[in-house]
């Protein structure tokens, strides 16, 4: 499903608010570069692959305008998620031959992104069938569908690969505190593909896995080391944990391009600390001060594969 | 501190009600059986040493009344609590003697427990300081202090202790989805008694392991089986691999009654599932099915000691 897309009447960028979900599925329809802006730095797109579309097309917009040099704003709106940025300079790089130029190559980094996820998608489905033959119960942490990742998603996507196969059984879904991403998107999408699945608080999950209640847990990627430590949302960890003292297959799905070669082990990886305000909500003293690490890294001998559309990397 | 104790302006109960916690310091004065079973029931008093102590002054106090055969309905009010009947039970048996003696028979019960608690939270203290000797960064998830336990606490009453010995540098408090109750309650304990602490959420509590910033995990428990496995607060489990995985050590403090020989091992102990709305909140789909097990079992052989009043088991 394309949740980020170009509006047929345009110039404009369409997207699903993922600030809404899952109460309510509201489209913004974003017609100045301003829009595109607000709606990247306030959430309502998310994920990094989904961020590098929703640059792409609004670096189409910006040219479509007859203001290419604006869509430098959108490259910035978030500095830390690289595609966002590397979806704008690609198409900023077709702006001298015109805004339809700039639009179809807005397009092929959309295109390109839907074919990532099948190939990743599919390979990890596959694995997880040849490791666990018969219906599976997976168990997966954050959001890695298609609101994040575009169309066919990552982690997400290869459990919905499983669910049309016939092979899923469930899937228990982590909520992802302190943002919910889980009880909020991951269940809405889950609900959405009429997959059956039942939603935990985070500390569940080791439970589960150790309780026999999983048969492979599936997670996306933030950044992934040369070594194979991966980056992700805060928990995975957890889960690795859980999983290779059970015996249990852990999959990272995620593009080849968050492999980065610059970055030698996990130990290199710098785990960005977010605001104590996320964590307090209204529970706790006002002044609670606050440990709120955004990921964790799991060292790569508690992975038993990253798979991408190239490889699975074992 | 006595949370829960008998009133000087008797016959009633007089309780800290925790349901107001953090935000507001509310005592409850008791004058009536129906008014404790209330407190009970609705959770202003839980924690099951504290539901023992409630228990016996509810006697006492149905005792006062002229109505010993009424603390029945105490002793029932929360059917699982075993402490709670039993601190019933043990007023009952004096009833005969008067009102007196029943309260005598109270103030045991409350005395007692403190006298547990120092000697289960002092041995404690020993060991983090035998096996890290020096300041130590601990880490704790649920509430196990006065509130939850009594005078003196059980796992985070061993670290007010290091506290007191001037050898804590940091408590980092597990918040406890879905209740919260270390956001709520630990937080409030933690800053009455001017320890420095933060809060995190529970799956950061293994990355915080993992990446050196904690030197030792201390937990309470609901039941250990006679083979040292143990329950307790979901969450338990993820935090006892990590610190196995990375050699932190992980005690439990408990009262030894805790320890249940009729009780094998942990897959003798049925985990109790509790309502799905504790996890969705106003979050996710309001149909959202939902996997909520309220603790989880903890193999021996990832627990460093298990320690009570009369034994530190390793």
């Amino acid at each position: 499903m394309e949740f980020v897309d170009w509006s047929d009447e345009g110039p404009a960028v369409v997207l699903l608010d993922q600030r809404a979900l899952p109460h309510t599925t509201s489209w913004l329809t974003l017609r100045t570069v301003d829009e595109v802006v607000d709606a990247i730095r306030s959430l309502a797109v998310r994920g990094a692959p989904s961020l590098g579309i929703a640059g792409a097309y609004g670096a189409a917009l910006a040219c479509a305008l007859g203001t290419p040099e604006a869509a430098e704003r959108v490259a910035t709106a978030r500095p830390t998620a690289v595609p966002l940025s590397l979806g704008v300079r690609r198409v900023l790089a077709r702006a001298d031959d015109g805004p339809a130029a700039a639009l179809t190559e807005a397009r092929f980094v959309a295109a390109e992104a839907a074919v990532v996820n099948a190939r990743s998608t599919e390979r990890a489905a596959d694995l997880v069938q040849e490791l666990r033959p018969g219906p599976v119960r997976t168990l997966t942490v954050c959001n890695t569908g298609d609101l994040a990742c575009g169309p066919g998603g990552s982690a997400l996507g290869a459990i919905l690969r499983l669910h049309d196969r016939g092979a899923l059984t469930e899937v228990l879904a982590c909520e992802t505190r302190p943002l919910l991403q889980g009880a909020r998107l991951t269940v809405w999408e889950l609900a959405r593909a009429g997959a059956p699945h039942r939603l935990c608080v985070d500390s569940a999950g080791p439970a589960a896995i150790a309780s026999g209640l999983v048969d492979a847990v599936l997670v996306g990627a933030d950044r992934i080391a040369a070594n194979g430590d991966t980056a992700n949302k805060i928990g995975t960890y957890s889960l690795a944990c859980a999983a290779a003292r059970s015996g249990v297959p852990f999959l990272v799905v995620a593009p080849e391009e968050t492999i980065d070669p610059h970055t030698p082990t996990g130990a290199d990886i710098v785990v960005e600390e977010r605001g104590a305000d996320e964590v307090r909500g209204t529970t706790t003293l006002a002044d609670t001060p606050v440990y709120n690490p955004a990921f964790d890294v799991t060292p790569f001998d508690l992975i038993t594969a990253v798979v991408t559309e190239k490889q699975a990397w074992r």
